[in-house]
């Protein structure tokens, strides 16, 4: 069965083409820097917000219909499969994600729900063999029900720790059995309402312990993939434990778990958290973090995650700047984590939603690599530093340097010349040059 | 006296020039719709922050030096005139903007103050001529001395309002006696502190006393320009009354000065309000507000007017378009109300800082025209509206449906058809797609 | 049948008293200022939150169940009225609030719906008359329903329009029934998501005929009480016309609408849109718009309409503040726009959360009158304010003053004494050394 | 010499008190849980908001006049002392807080500082003597001064590296001389303005150098006590490298500081960082990390640091409770980073300023010790979390569960219990009841 058969497979047509079913710039087999295009940005559709998402929002029932003619309960998610293949198919995306309650229903016990799974899971592997997909990673949901409403891992409740153990074997199992390459953890509800009725050291601790329980389990068998954590500040929250990139690394640390686990960052959650997604991304870089990306965008000027699909391109060009700096995916990828509007109903602006997404992350890519190649901002920040490669500045560097042979190194040194700009309106002034060089 | 040797005339080199002192996007006297670019942008430079500002922020002193060599206080005052005005040729811009105490240094009283302005605004009359160059507007600084430390118009301190009014008297003459097209009211301080202290009912009613003194005395004196009031929601009061455009066309409105007073929209504003630049603009053009354009862009991350050069070329194109529906300029402009950044602290910084100024809006300017040439959105929005055209949308719209006419049709009318998308991911990848065109 | 049979009525036990389920500070029948606090506060429970949310986030189902053991859809909302009923009883809560949609079901046409509510109107009628309540007012819920995704009076289509009309029509019936004294608009999704698919002049129009068409409606039918509409920045739209209070206010006049309609102002909404909540009731009472009151509290460090249980007795004693030197309620009251946190999922926490507010505002009430007794900022205000009684400052009050008449008076001045403080610290201090008087 | 003649000795008066000049609350010797309430709450005076800050803001100049009738710049430091003292001595004040260059003038170059310093060192010293006063921390300015334009430790030049460190090897020495017992880094312009000219990972490695090098001198000095980081998001920088507790607690592990280096906690900057004063005092304290507190309250509605005297009860008794619950000051105290108002002028808005934020934490300690006696709220929270002392919820704890074996568990359960109420309403109108019993 075709679930969109108005929308044909979404094919490059160039940047002077105006047919809005085409990619404009997105070529996937085009080399770039000696990859190609696809292997640098490794897409993935997000199960939950494309397949199951249908619109909802605090004022308002969902607008979309995501049964796909389903006629009872395991229909439809058996047909949300083929769907999503067929989206996949069309759009020449090569990996998804998913959380356990995406790809099967919610039974009403972890029973129940583990068996719902077995039914899907081979439909799903069947599928990634006929259309030649990949799991990029793998999660549980563990916030969506009344019983993590306290938290599942911070839940002030032992029982709900447990379900939420038996819960996530079942999703290792399953990204396991599917080929995955990463295992995230997002916060959902792991953080606070209210102070007033929280032991934050005790959440902290059984965070860290569920998650030291995971590496264990996945490593026992045989899981090499990364696992991620995924920052966020708020929602549904008052406050997640998660907050931002520093913050998680910092946990990790703490309790031993920075060898295993990585940073899924997503766009939209840095900036709720007060950062830029180039910013996030540098974080876990330069910390030896940076695993994987959930891409989107959020309204600066709201205070909630709107998760859209992201459309600008300075951003897609900064996050692609890191990803190239970080030496690229390896295990991780770029996941939609995007969802159309609750306006943009319709199946064909699923369509559209991938494809603004998908070109806006291709010319990133693009003139990412364009100033890369143009070395004016590299060259830049490099001479700007090279007092440290040589004297007194290599001496601070190398260790040999003490807070009284500099006091003594500045007390003969007069004033110190503070001419050297920093320059921040040429180098922006570089970027829009870069970006728009020849138009 | 040259004061920036190093700089060359910057001139229009094309899109694909690297040389950091040319324009890639500004071709003066281009012609795009029928007028010149130069004509369509108007573009002015803001006397404060050039030739004024120090890089001074709450953490630290000035790092700039404005004294363009004066020996005493006056010869700075006359240097910073010829320095502008090299600015303003060198960059090919036409108009300047200024507050009375950016042009000439506060004196102990009122008389001295104007005393000093009598001596420079001959100087600046005759560098007009010679340079062929245009007072966009002008205004009165009523809020950096101590005396405005409760407001001016809005003081608690009878005196000080009228000490305002005195100095608010001289910045119209002289904005006549330049060929001003434009005064402004900038807020400044009127707002409160806290309203513990405060009657804002009686604030609020000499403010609007004072600006209609302003407009009997200009017109008694043949002003024809515009007056502008500019929007801004806080800093540095904790409230400014003229918080946004919607506040300012109700206040103007409710004290009968709409028909003298448009609007000044500051982008930076705008954003500190919890708007879009763009969104103020609308706002502005259908209550037939729209007035002039203090051009800069804000950080969405931070909570204070950091008033940086404009470089977003969405930002600038969306503007714009604007401008254009508006009927484009007419005694307004684009003044850069921008600041090169406390870091970027030498002469060289200021051309940077307006050539990426300049050439973020030349952008701007050629998309918004391939955005209405291309005509796409605006066929998708006159579409969308279409059932007002005709049949009960036409009664609704002439004013011949009553609530229980409506009702009537409503109950016959079963449900309502909801498939009509709001395509809102498409139409940013329309936008991107006329951007990127041809890339 | 009793709903909540291990919830006692609830009575006041003076202030040392530590039973949870008893007011501490709300003595309904005691008289202060010369008015019993009940008159004083007019609180209204809302029909939305507490009978029908059920906790549900954007991350999670919902928690609590608000079927009342009713064994079908019109059983649960017949129930819900017997359950609203016993919750004000067990109160001493004497006004109630209600959208169309809380009270009867949604139906498939618009007749279905009427239908409902016919069934269910009666009802309510009984039980008013049988527990001696009053309705504070009514509104249609034109915003949760899939064909509102656009809007309702702004909406794109016409017919979407005509269904609102109809749906307001019934509901201002329903209130004329109920004798209720005041019909509420809250804007929904009157606002846009994206300028790109925007006609914000027709939108903006056409809000403000169906406005009328409701007054003249109204009107013709006898209804004497207040229109209000309801402010609010975003969400659910990125941008919602009724922005706040001065927004709302100059769109008022601007259509003509002000000499029927009143501002009903939401605290939360206050500070979502950069406003305290006091500086919101104060725009309204100095424009003669102070309608209502929707209480509740917003959390300062998150971006969406958190709706808590206020207890900020500095917020409600502000407010009362307000509420006082407008002369305090009329028409209007106080309407517990607010939910218990979806954590808060029990019966009994309906009531906690009930309680404390109504204690908070009575605190918050208390402390407001020994405010105005203490006369201290009063006081202060009016002689911070004095040079505009006699002198200069009569002069610019009465109008005689002129620009060129303050200009020659402010040249003789010298410089203006700039020692008044306004005494921030010591006002904030007033404040706690009243509020915590005697403690 | 007095300075503030109007200004009696601040006199503990009792809660019914009218008289401005007076504590209601704050009762210096007046034991509360076995301890004076003077040595609970360490009181400390900032000398650069209070002897040096003079009012200006980004839009007008200085409002105070801080130079104490000196009559050159050394008489004018030396009389600062003396003032300072009078200030302590009449509020009652034991300690005070400063950086090098509020106590004596920068000179042209760090020999002239450093001089400087020696003038004016032994005259504070003297004081603290005859006033019995002392020093609760210091630390170096590195921020102000244009050669701190790009940062101190993260300056790209290695030049200012190095003077920073000269500066605070100075600032090391004084705090030593004075018996400080604390030693502040605020991270002042360690941050960056844009990525685009930044290396971060070079950044943050010299940054933990230097604290490497001031950490290795103060011990070799005998410096016993504690080195503090204040974190703060932003400004003046558009990111602060000490953003907020977590990242700042991460970055003292990474670079193994975390033995030298606790945290000083900032009220204002907590809530630029999203967070709560109380969560980032919690957080300190989860982590050992809790050192001593700059006491002061933004505007939450305000995006910049508005540095106000907290005089909110909420807030003081929140933090106090954190306090009590991490043991009290040890080395620590509690310092006003605050600053009067730009409109509060006067020398007596000093006083009121600091009677205002002294009596509000006199009465947050002792509702923080109401809330403690009372026990309802730490019982609830040590019920809440119940079920991980046995069971399930113990083998969890203590290590012996694993992924595998709660899985086991979790599907024997059938579903968890999700009854139980986080009732925060409730623990919001007990600390209502609390703080107002007896009322």
């Amino acid at each position: 069965m075709e679930f969109f058969k108005d929308i044909p497979v979404i094919k490059y047509e160039g940047a002077c083409s105006t047919n809005p079913l085409s990619f404009k710039h997105y070529d996937a087999e085009k080399e770039i820097g000696g990859k190609k295009m696809k292997d640098h940005l490794k897409f993935a559709l997000s199960y939950w917000h494309t397949m199951c998402g249908d619109g909802k929002d605090m004022f308002g029932v969902g607008t979309m219909d995501k049964s796909f003619g389903g006629a009872d309960e395991m229909e439809v998610y058996k047909n949300k499969v083929y769907a999503a293949f067929e989206i996949m198919d069309k759009l020449g995306i090569e990996y998804f994600c998913f959380h356990d309650r995406d790809i099967a229903p919610e039974g009403k016990t972890l029973g129940e729900c583990n068996a719902n799974l077995d039914v899907i899971v081979p439909i799903i592997k069947e599928c990634m063999a006929k259309y030649n997909k990949k799991l990029l990673w793998g999660t549980a949901n563990c916030f969506n029900h009344p019983r993590y409403v306290h938290g599942a891992s911070t839940s002030c409740n032992a029982d709900v720790f447990a379900y939420a153990a038996g819960q996530i074997k079942k999703a290792i199992d399953i990204t396991i059995e599917l080929g995955g390459t990463g295992y995230v953890f997002w916060g959902g509800r792991e953080g606070y309402e209210t102070l007033l009725n929280t032991d934050m050291a005790l959440e902290q601790d059984n965070m860290a312990r569920l998650m030291h329980m995971a590496v264990d389990y996945g490593r026992s068998k045989g899981f090499t993939g990364d696992f991620y954590v995924e920052p966020k500040p708020k929602e549904p929250t008052k406050h997640q434990y998660d907050f931002d990139a520093a913050t998680v690394i910092g946990f990790l640390k703490k309790y031993g778990l920075d060898k295993d686990f990585k940073l899924n960052i997503e766009a939209n959650h840095a900036t709720l958290a007060g950062h830029t997604f180039q910013h996030e991304l540098c974080v876990a870089r330069i910390n030896g973090a940076f695993g994987s990306i959930d891409a989107n965008q959020g309204d600066m000027l709201l205070g909630w995650d709107t998760d859209q699909f992201p459309t600008n391109v300075y951003e897609t060009a900064l996050c692609m700047l890191e990803v190239i700096k970080a030496g690229g995916f390896t295990n991780g990828g770029l996941n939609f984590d995007a969802k159309a509007r609750r306006a943009s109903q319709t199946g064909e602006d699923i369509f559209h939603s991938y494809i603004a997404g998908m070109d806006a992350f291709a010319l990133g890519l693009k003139i990412a690599y364009k100033i890369i190649e143009d070395g004016t901002v590299d060259k830049f920040v490099a001479d700007r530093y090279s007092s440290y490669k040589t004297g007194i500045g290599a001496e601070i560097v190398n260790g040999t340097a003490t807070l009284e042979s500099l006091a003594e190194y500045a007390l003969k040194m007069g004033d110190v010349d503070v001419k050297s700009s920093g320059r921040q309106e040429y180098l922006e002034n570089v970027i829009n040059s870069i970006m728009f060089r020849g138009l």
